[in-house]
């Protein structure tokens, strides 16, 4: 067996504030996906806090162990920045300001126009002989260190940093082990991942040399396929397409918003949303796509029900007779902005997000949705229970694109 | 010291999908939460697979450093359900069938009215003289252990058996020690993590008996300290308050649209956002907050000029001699807004989101603020440089939702 096949990886995250509970460790949780994704799986991960000594006990542990690890957080200014003193500790070096790093953190100043602070040149001072990773999207370097059974990598703990870094420094010097050239990727949206899990389970079945991995992405999920040759790729991708249909939204790289626009561009349509309960998520999630300029008009947020009748002609006897929460009013709501936006496609939704507001007959998570569209307006409603109130706007504002985004494609009512 | 002060606590997370990263391992951050809202810190957080040796070594490692242990998952039916012969592997104890975990499974089939099958057994075959936990959500019950130092605690992995069963039989165990301690939080926005930091150094030296922390949550940040006396934590209380002066917003644990929320909600006004760049973000950013209805009345994501001029009433004359991110304009949509949603302020947001659409002279980064108030109108304008689309956003409306805070609080030139 190769070396690649035998590599054990570990990953250390290093803070304070994981293990306080105040956030969960979702930069390990990415990383082992990642390497999931090419053919490795992480032995273990540790969370240790921002402690000098147990870091550095933590390190010198895992160096004597695994092959590859990767370190998170700690790279900072400040005094709980601990992790280069520990692995300088654990490996018996001298702590030493490193030029290379100190040259990369004030050209990371001079980039976003701050001034820099004698403080931040502390990110510098890293372990003798370590090699300087160049973060492009914060000021802290990170390094890397020979181990007596491999190599470590020291990344900061800023998601975005660390990510760019660890494609940069850590994958691309893994060798791939899932034979990168057959693979696939379906992006989903609208089904909950057991139950994608469930339905796809006949065709791994029948089909043992192709590996699956699925990953959740509140509200978004993708389907992973990794097959030994072209044609078990394009026999198990039919099978996948003819079980998930319409779910698949793309089988690019890329989320729900960002399909849509793509859609919209294509088709030279324009859109705008008439949002309640969303409460604008819906014009946020589709701006953050780069150029969705050229295809977004605008929103109305119509909180108030003042704001429903005034700028999106929602008349007030349908307010009075079937209340904001209803069919009657998202429809004249889609209407509306169509109108008052002057945009080919109308998106609506009014519904209660919770926790309080809800009745017997509306209860909380009760969501309706109407898409005025060239070829005429759509309506549905969903129930949204046992989620809070973040996740009953988000899950929302992703059924309404959805909506729509099938509007434009191939006809609402095989939503 | 008595034992409380003393106690060292870890949790250990079993599971393959927390290593392929599937999942994050929101347990473990749940768990930690908890035990830090009781004063207690736990010192490391261990994820392994689904395997029977490398489970056993870390606890058998375990049980000879930590006073508290809290595992997770493992105790189910199927094969890769592990964690109780780990744990009869790391204590040198047999595995038997568990009479009384075997007669809570059975009363927990008959409760669900599902038929139970003999497999399900396999989860009363338990390590000898273990202490059954009643788990009253699910089949698997847990069970405790004595260590040569303190007590492990087996609990399954799902979240909702597991927090029962978590506030149950292990917090219940454990006297608060929060009563003793004197913390607060400042929540702070506008200055960078190093800055901050620099700024209070001097307050650290004077005061070694106080711990500090720190905790970036872009674009906000939270300086938390923990004295050993009332006297000394308002002392230090004091001080921060003169050094940081207004970029604190609160010292609840909220967020800034949610302090600006209780903000408006006390002064009884209400308020209304007219977008560009954050294309909604404001709005869904206030409506995050539960009975943020009593003061948002609602948006207007003026993406296309054409809503600048149809919706908010800007005049094309000022669009077209200053151009849509300018100060002439933000002010027009400022006083718009607030008219045509019948908001007691109006915050406006025009800016170059990027990445593409700069110019020499307007930037990718430069944003202009403004915000009508009843005491006026007030702009100001920012150039966030070295961030990428999403970052301007979020930073572009956080900085008019603090500037819209700071408005209707102490006035708007103390920005």
């Amino acid at each position: 067996m190769g070396k690649s096949q035998l590599m054990s990886i570990c990953i250390i995250s290093t803070g304070d504030e994981l293990l306080r509970g105040a956030i969960s460790d979702t930069n390990a949780a990415w990383m082992a996906a990642r390497l999931n994704d090419r053919g490795y799986v992480v032995e273990r991960i540790t969370i240790v806090g921002d402690d000098l000594s147990k870091i550095a006990d933590t390190l010198a542990e895992s160096f004597g162990i695994y092959d590859y690890i990767v370190v998170s957080g700690g790279l900072g200014p400040t005094d709980d920045d601990l992790t280069a003193q520990a692995a300088a500790l654990a490996t018996g070096r001298p702590i030493r300001r490193n030029a290379l790093a100190a040259q990369q953190i004030e050209s990371a100043f001079k980039r976003i126009g701050r001034p820099m602070v004698e403080v931040n040149l502390k990110q510098a001072d890293l372990p003798d002989s370590c090699s300087i990773l160049q973060n492009q999207h914060g000021t802290a370097p990170g390094f890397s260190l020979d181990t007596p059974k491999g190599q470590a990598f020291f990344l900061p703990g800023v998601p975005r940093e660390l990510k760019h870094m660890f494609e940069t420094y850590v994958l691309a010097g893994l060798p791939s082990k899932t034979a990168s050239t057959h693979r696939e990727t379906f992006r989903c949206f609208g089904r909950g991942e057991s139950d994608v899990q469930a339905e796809l389970k006949p065709i791994a079945a029948d089909h043992p040399t192709v590996r699956w991995s699925f990953r959740a992405s509140f509200p978004e999920l993708s389907v992973m396929i990794t097959a030994p040759n072209a044609p078990e790729r394009e026999a198990v991708s039919r099978k996948i397409r003819s079980a998930l249909g319409p779910i698949i939204f793309s089988t690019k790289d890329i989320s729900l918003p960002a399909a849509f626009g793509e859609r919209l561009a294509a088709k030279n349509l324009t859109v705008g949303t008439g949002e309640s309960c969303t409460g604008g998520l819906i014009g946020h999630a589709i701006t953050e796509t780069a150029g969705s300029s050229a295809y977004f008009r605008g929103s109305v947020v119509a909180y108030h029900n003042d704001v429903k009748t005034g700028l999106l002609n929602v008349s007030a006897q349908t307010l009075a007779r079937a209340g904001a929460v209803s069919e009657a009013v998202v429809r004249e709501m889609a209407i509306g902005v169509q109108r008052a936006l002057n945009a080919d496609v109308g998106i609506a939704v009014s519904g209660v997000a919770g926790p309080g507001g809800g009745t017997p007959e509306k209860p909380v998570g009760l969501v309706h949705f109407a898409v005025a569209h060239p070829a005429g307006i759509d309506h549905k409603q969903r129930i949204f229970s046992g989620f809070d109130r973040s996740r009953v706007k988000h899950i929302s504002a992703w059924t309404a694109i959805y909506l729509a985004y099938r509007a434009i494609s191939e006809g609402f009512n095989k939503c």
